[in-house]
């Protein structure tokens, strides 16, 4: 390999396999781009829109040729992917991922393929829209986005520089983080959030005269709950692919929503007044400022 | 009183009071506002903008020519409001206004001038941006925008419908629900969800690391947030004002999220996706629907 790619396995060719394809062909980084899913519908669309030169079903065939294998395959699927692909697999072919979760994949290839553990670097892109398939895939979804890869005591050494160089090469903002202390951060800033907002709007709808609930809800709300409209196989696999660090925060939330609760109840002005404006210091500080 | 009201008192001049006399004058439905509030710098900018034609800052001397009131002071302010002008009130004055929560504020009149209750006509205006102060007050912010009064048994018809017709001259839709369901509806569609944003947001404010934590919140996460930057008086108010409703709304609520963290942990997926399909049909039917 050079700084091109000749041949990229893209397992998955859905919104994020896809912009990855399209962003890397855009960057004239990748020769030839193989797709490989489940839908041949998606596939040919994929084909007719320029995003993969050819298809197959069949993961052993896709990555037969493989310089650079990208699984973009729900975490539900990883382990059945990592075993397909390891009699075919070349010899010094890369692989990475882009699984939201990142603990489970590593068990995944762990279990599935071993051998792959050198030059299996995990990753994950923190961009996404609301939609899925090759059809919404955009080669600009991940400029300036940050992409956090997590690599194995393992992985050699160049897998990672490569798999580093080609995210850049899409614009992508690369940082670097333990398996751990991903799934820690992810669990906070979205697997969280998602739980709330399904939660929330599942308690709501369970009320009655819930429509009536819902015509009311103004703006906030809207914003609030967007997130309860993504993918629920999706988000059930993203929850027990992360049970372990989800789990808790999430429990841990609810106690502390408890503890709020008996505030309220209780009329506790100076404990809910302390509360809110360290919510709001850390927000316009943080997330405002990162903008 | 003709279809136009001769002299109007805001009392509180801000985002609510401030749009509120501006929707009316633009729909030339007000001859004189007196706007009153504590800020002198706040008052005089509302004099310049034409918001207002005079100020004071003492309700009494406010109200004594008022053919309405509208009352637009936090919902810890309005018991004091009630009773500064009880003296001064024109006997014909109607009385509304803007709190979003309505059993305390009848509570708060019942208290501080019960004589009032034929005349007062509680109202919520469900509209508002992040924005505080006359300055970020405009006439269009009740176009198309739900208003919700919660009449009083004591209430003479008359003083309903007059209030109705101001609101309706706003460009507003506007409805009629008891005290007690308005509570319920806005606990479950806003000050819960403010409650899940500041908490969440404390929470994660409180963690190690929490810079690096907030630095990979994406997109979602930022949605999901924003109302922690509301203004954190005001929600100690709410939260104080609605305490019967969104007390055991929050605790319910936090036991569900208990159970889900068991759910999670235990990877029961049936559970989850059972969870997050319902959630995402209703908030798809529902929210987007209501657009």
């Amino acid at each position: 390999m050079s700084g091109r790619i000749g041949t990229l396995a893209v397992i998955g060719v859905g919104l994020i396999g896809g912009s990855f394809a399209r962003a890397l062909r855009e960057a004239d980084r990748v020769e030839v781009v193989v797709g490989c899913g489940r839908g041949r519908e998606n596939l040919e669309e994929a084909v007719r829109l320029g995003v993969v030169d050819r298809y197959t079903h069949d993961i052993g065939e896709a990555v037969s040729d493989a310089d650079l294998v990208f699984l973009a395959v729900p975490l539900g699927a990883m382990r059945d992917a990592f075993g397909a692909m390891r009699a075919t697999l070349p010899s010094t072919a890369l692989v990475t991922d882009g699984g939201s979760a990142k603990a489970s994949v590593v068990a995944d290839c762990r279990a599935a393929a071993p051998e792959l553990l050198g030059r299996f670097v995990p990753g994950h892109p923190i961009a996404g829209t609301e939609k899925n398939g090759v059809a919404a895939s955009f080669a600009e979804l991940y400029r300036n986005r940050r992409v956090i890869l997590t690599p194995l005591e393992e992985n050699e050494p160049h897998a990672v520089a490569r798999v580093r160089e080609m995210w850049e090469a899409c614009g992508a903002e690369v940082t670097e983080m333990s398996v751990q202390h991903h799934d820690e951060v992810l669990a906070a800033t979205s697997h969280l959030p998602h739980m709330l907002a399904f939660g929330l709007v599942d308690m709501l709808a369970r009320m009655k005269e819930n429509d009536e609930i819902f015509r009311y809800a103004a703006g906030g709300f809207r914003d609030f709950t967007r997130i309860a409209s993504s993918n629920p196989v999706m988000w059930r696999d993203i929850c027990i692919a992360n049970r372990d660090a989800l789990g808790p925060m999430l429990a841990a939330f609810a106690n502390e929503m408890t503890e709020l609760a008996k505030d309220i109840s209780e009329a506790d002005g100076e404990r809910l007044l302390e509360i809110f404006e360290r919510a709001k210091a850390a927000r316009d500080r943080y997330v405002d400022g990162f903008k």
